[in-house]
């Protein structure tokens, strides 16, 4: 149990022991479906957290940013899958990053920029690993697997003059699988993923193109899917911490999220039932993910300093810094005495990418319950 | 103009011409109606920003949290009100600012808080400056002008046993002129934040308790008082570069707005007319302030690179990394010529304090043309 009375808040806390259980839970099922995994770094931004992934058997990591990639290579991590389309303008910092040792892989979806990568390695003597993004599901970006430009962007990789991009294989991310709600749609979305997936990556080799990796994943198909044939590499990122809407979604329990917010009760207005807290949306980010989902947790679910939840105390209002929170039980005008000024709270958040991206740093509970560590996250580009 | 082309994207780019108007604006009036001007730091979080501010004839600042305070009095500005209800585990927090030379007024609004506040000031041999938070518009925190509770918690801050607190007066936000839209709601509104204000201090002085301050302020009421008779200060804070929210409330154009997220165009599904762009929610922030507004802005208003909107490119859906801009204009399948890869588009915010959080910095466009300059912005609690 926490001791929170001296902690300024807002602040991030993190039960190490909920997220051990949930990196276990992912990798053994990795293990079992015979994938490597490289789990995605954009939701923790923190090295603290990624060594506990490595080191229950994850290899390599995925970045959303060339920052994060920057951040986690000077942490000692060196293979790092970069999985968001390269343009020209940040070649010079991906070649800084890989002349310094990293084993960088970019990706690609257009025929321009698959020229322009190839160009700027020629150009500076280095051959880069590239995947070719494929849209398995509709939901964002990606070349189609039917889609002849798919082939088009793979032979604009090998331009005139040298070898400056190199072709390792595709990558997917079923997105859309967010939405879903049930089992049997999430198990259909994961197959319809790898399916597609690992037709792009036939199709390119049946067109002399070299496709040794076949790169799938999100949290909810990493944790649906009933067979990986033919795919190499799994990808995914929240589960590590998991959130409300991964809840929503059914591939965890409430009792699985790692990450919440603590506050502090600040003021009441008992005419109409609030409770003000210090965890505004600053705090709690703006992510309002649960909306459409079965059950709407506002800005998040309020609990106890000791974790358990108050389903009567409802997040519905966010300024900067105060939280607004409306008691829904009996006998309202009693919350200063339920929620007294000075009180601790602790809010489940929505998104865990987003709640984590408003703090410097997490608060890490040891599972032993010793004191409290400070983990920091970085932020920005 | 802004020459782009090198700069890595997503980018927070602050145009310096447009905020020194703002700033002008603002003060001007403020000067005319007669009153000091304390302009709310949380905003920009950026002393370059508040040094501008101050220069145009702010007399100190307001703030959000003691990090703010801590930062800005480390830049050189001493006088600062934070102005979110104060709770006994900041205590030892302020008093390490107020030690160092920092004149930091604290709020309260529970007679719990304001004998905690006493207490510690005695313990530890300080006066806290004190002003007590009244509510004009019932939408957050506050005690009504005519509540008992006021001279309650003015009472409670005179302890026994010394001098802790020092009430020097009354401090009100009429934060629900954000949902207003015509000129005369919002006056009407400005007025009954400054006759409520005026009202609890009367009533307090009327009681024997000293009320020399009396502070009030929001971006919407500050631009449509039309008197301040009574008020001592003004605070506001989102003018300084406005956004679409205060678009929509009507008090700036568009073209007011001094900052945008620069962006870079990484790939397109021209069968759905969808231009991708790296700048996710994570650049913008998940805030869609402008959702119930009359004209829904989506995660932004798309622009060209020069800064002017192109109203047919719409910010439909945002990923953590990935802006996804839905075409609504003819010619869908000319979109990739329209944007191509590689291309830059600005993005104008929802609401600025929540875009400008996401970033480490501002990219400042001088008003002279010259070679934009890099202004950290600050994170965290």
């Amino acid at each position: 149990m926490l001791n929170s009375t001296d902690l300024e808040t807002p602040l991030l806390l993190l039960d190490e022991q909920r997220m051990q259980h949930n990196i276990e839970r992912m990798q053994s099922r990795m293990t079992a479906l015979g994938v490597r995994f490289r789990p995605h770094a954009k939701t923790s931004k923190c090295p603290e957290v990624v060594k506990r992934q490595l080191a229950a058997g994850a290899r390599g990591i995925t970045v959303s940013t060339l920052k994060e990639a920057e951040r986690f290579f000077a942490a000692g991590i060196d293979d790092i899958l970069y999985a968001v389309a390269i343009v020209p303008s940040k070649l010079d910092h991906a070649l800084r990053l890989v002349r310094q040792g990293l084993k960088l892989t970019l990706l690609v979806e257009s025929v321009w920029a698959a020229e322009r990568l190839s160009q700027h390695g020629i150009q500076h003597g280095h051959c880069y690993d590239v995947l070719i993004e494929v849209d398995t599901d509709g939901h964002r970006s990606g070349i189609k697997p039917q889609d002849p430009q798919l082939g088009l962007v793979a032979h604009a990789l090998r331009v005139e003059g040298g070898e400056g991009a190199r072709l390792r294989g595709v990558l997917t991310h079923a997105g859309s699988s967010y939405a879903l709600r049930t089992p049997e749609e999430l198990a259909a979305m994961a197959e319809r993923e790898r399916a597609g997936c690992v037709d792009a990556a036939q199709r390119l080799r049946a067109q002399g193109h070299p496709c040794d990796v076949v790169s799938v994943g999100s949290t909810p198909t990493a944790l649906s899917a009933k067979s990986l044939e033919g795919v190499t590499e799994v990808r995914a990122g929240v589960y590590v911490f998991f959130d409300l809407v991964m809840v929503g979604v059914g591939v965890c329990a409430v009792d699985d999220i790692a990450v919440s917010v603590l506050c502090t009760v600040i003021g009441h207005r008992p005419d109409v039932g609030w409770v003000i807290t210090d965890a505004g949306w600053m705090a709690m980010s703006r992510d309002r993910g649960t909306q459409k989902q079965a059950c709407d947790y506002g800005y998040g679910l309020v609990c106890h300093d000791s974790g358990t939840p108050i389903p009567e105390l409802i997040f519905n209002e966010a300024n900067q810094e105060h939280g607004v929170l409306q008691w829904n039980g009996d006998d309202t005008r009693r919350i200063e005495e339920r929620f007294p000024v000075g009180s601790r709270l602790r809010i489940l958040p929505n998104h865990a990418c987003a709640t984590g991206a408003q703090h410097e740093c997490y608060m890490a509970l040891p599972s032993s319950g010793g004191v409290p560590q400070r983990w920091d996250r970085f932020h920005g580009w």
